[in-house]
């Protein structure tokens, strides 16, 4: 019923925004934000956006998977389904059939570090929306009727998305080998066999302790203005009183990485073998000035399209790869993932790509990279940026995911400036003092153990 | 001043007892045990030994690194040494100078599923002793002008026992990235960057949470009474009343695990490369009948002494190693390990010998094992266990060690009984089932980093 984009992740290039060009004054380059706070902790974010009568509705919490207590991952994902459980004032449904009825959209979605309800209604409908959502925030009931087959709904979503497909089920091995310590080594959906034990109680408890307006952001983009949507929040939101003090997320982080780490897992159903590399690296929130652009950067360059190094090295130059590229998840409350992955071709092995993409890293981090190839990044980031201020899902998104994970309104505004000035010896530091591979597990996905990296396939 | 035993591991072998030949009546075969209950539910275990004027006096904790909360890694160790800082009726260092002007001896430990505190005194002081210990299960008063200086000890032992030690920091990489969920997964010393920050809070909250009488176990073993033990004990530990309920010990549990993970350490200060691998295994208290008896003959039969595969096929037959070794963890309250390792000789690289010695569990995971090495096996771990006899502290800690780690007295006592039921087939499946790479993590200590596995070194 409901389509739910349970493992959203953005890249920071999708969590960036505005101001081209002139961008010293942020302000006037951009669609003219308003962010400020209601009396009870909320915040609230408007987006304006004139070019037709459509409102995007968001509400984020500061909370996610990696914020779930030890023994209990997966509660924050099962929790986001069972909030479509109805509160006594609107039972199970009614929400959803309003919606439907008059022609709306809803979604929810779960990360590592934030939880988000999202309705796109007509302006008039926007407080009515408004009242459902805020009577969720306090109001769940939740019966053992409702909780045990939304726990089979969940647990037949991580059959679907990571048990019966290997490459999520490898993914999910390399995060855990990843993370030493931090939570974000358990995956977003939660650990099958403890998932299979989550209870009504469990359900409850991180709701009471997370969903309380002081942890939430409002993101409002459309064609409203502020002064309504601070009107219909006051009405709505701003009459819920916060029922718990959030400290600081503070989650266990990670210890100096020194070793070189690889998984291995072989499924027969995998025909063409393949390889995916996590290297724990800063992330915007976490990083020195200037380093978490130089690595977006470093991943355009490398991985990203037919004119990077990868693609005209090794699918173009000398013809070993099928697929392979790179990215970097920039938004992240603490430490983040940098990843390359590729496919070989018939004739190749997976050591002999591997060795050959690392050369391709070995040089940038040696070398740098060039002029043309910078600027070619940068115009491609940036317009990136310009073309999905289309979406006023998208707007919406990457304020609700920055505020989630450390950032600010000013941070999203100042980006395209701050990656214009990426240089390339920045963009060469990057590679060589994180793309280490003492601070990476690489994955290989094979058809069987039989040493695989060691034979033609 | 105190020479701390932190790392305390015993093997079933060592952690099992007594009853040789005539088991089926146990009580008759080994020293007569006492064990029974205090009022306010501390466990007491009296173990007469009556050669020598001597007491050795134990008291272990249910508690250990694997039941610290998150971001506090090492708090338990760490209060293990606070321990010794004195309460207001006993200020710091009065009990080890008391102890010491006797002629007694005393030690600590922790471990991920106990702490333990030890004394070996004359019996007439012996009831001394336990006034002692029992003033600090609850008075224990700590100041930073303790705490601080303290923690920089504890941070020079993580300094010299795991950082300066690659084999150390290896093998803590190792079990991090074998655990993907389990605590058991992070070093018992604790990561350094959380060492660093643990408080005089810190350990107050972990004190009061677990040293309580209900959460103890006294072990006497020596020249005294179980009549006298009881009466000393309702005298001094008698008359503390339990402060925390202590519930189940429930930990994160392992998902299922199926991919084979290999962690590469390199440091320029090894000379000679080596490999060490850990599998997920049952434990005593989490096996099945009969499967942890069996994977302790297997880790005897597979490379335990010389007779072993191991060595006579890889030290013996067809020289390639220097050193190698089977050994398995049976104590422990959550899945364990079972470990190979291996040395290789300067001509022959650890890839060809990590490849013999698969073949060598391949072996035996078809075949089974002989008949006479299944004897040999048994004589020996039986026979280990009756010379351990001779030592009073042993068995006292054996006995600690069961108790805290999901076991009892009786499985102590028929232990030797179950092992010379093992069966080769058992041996057989054991292998079969349990050394599966999918469920292990292989570590290669190595000089550099340069592809290490692939040249001769």
């Amino acid at each position: 019923m409901i389509c739910r984009r349970t493992f959203l992740a953005l890249s920071a290039a999708a969590a960036a925004l505005l101001s081209v060009g002139s961008a010293s004054d942020a302000a006037a380059s951009g669609p003219d934000i308003s962010h400020f706070k209601l009396q009870n902790g909320m915040e609230v974010v408007v987006i304006p956006d004139r070019r037709a009568p459509v409102v995007t509705h968001m509400v984020w919490y500061r909370v996610g998977s990696a914020d779930e207590p030890p023994g209990k991952s997966g509660i924050a994902h099962f929790l986001e389904h069972l909030m479509f459980k109805g509160t006594e004032k609107n039972p199970a449904g009614r929400f959803s059939k309003v919606l439907a009825a008059m022609g709306g959209q809803e979604n929810a979605f779960t990360s590592s570090d934030y939880t988000g309800y999202f309705q796109r209604v007509t302006p008039d409908r926007l407080k009515m929306v408004m009242e459902f959502e805020a009577d969720r925030m306090t109001g769940l009931t939740l019966t053992d009727k409702e909780v045990l087959p939304e726990r089979d709904v969940v647990l037949e979503e991580q059959n679907s998305r990571v048990a019966n497909s290997p490459a999520a089920k490898l993914g999910e091995e390399v995060l855990a080998a990843l993370y030493l310590n931090h939570p974000y080594g358990r995956p977003v959906i939660g650990w099958r066999h403890e998932i299979e034990k989550l209870s009504r109680q469990d359900a409850l408890d991180f709701y009471k302790r997370w969903y309380t307006p002081n942890n939430a952001i409002l993101v409002v983009a459309g064609d409203v203005t502020p002064e309504e949507v601070k009107a219909f929040a006051e009405e709505t939101y701003g009459k819920i009183a916060p029922r718990a003090e959030i400290g600081p997320r503070q989650r266990p982080q990670e210890p100096e990485q020194r070793s070189v780490r690889t998984v291995t897992f072989a499924d027969p159903r995998v025909t063409q073998p393949s390889l995916q590399r996590s290297y724990l690296v800063p992330s915007a929130a976490t990083a020195k000035p200037g380093e978490s652009e130089a690595l977006e950067v470093l991943s355009q360059i490398l991985g990203t399209g037919t004119n990077s190094r990868f693609h005209s090295r090794l699918v173009i130059g000398k013809p070993m790869a099928t697929s392979i590229g790179a990215w970097y998840m920039g938004t992240a409350l603490d430490h983040t993932r940098f990843g390359i992955y590729g496919t070989p071709r018939a004739d190749v092995t997976l050591k002999e790509l591997e060795e050959a993409m690392d050369a391709v890293i070995a040089e940038i981090a040696e070398n740098g990279v060039t002029n043309d190839e910078l600027e070619r990044a940068k115009i491609k980031l940036v317009a990136d940026v310009v073309y999905a201020q289309d979406s006023q899902a998208t707007m919406a998104r990457w304020y609700g995911v920055a505020l989630t994970t450390g950032l600010t309104v000013d941070h999203l505004k100042t980006w395209p400036d701050r990656v214009q000035k990426v240089t390339s010896d920045q963009v060469r530091d990057a590679a060589r003092t994180w793309l280490d591979k003492r601070r990476s597990v690489t994955g290989y996905l094979v058809k069987e153990h039989d040493k695989p990296q060691e034979r033609r396939s």
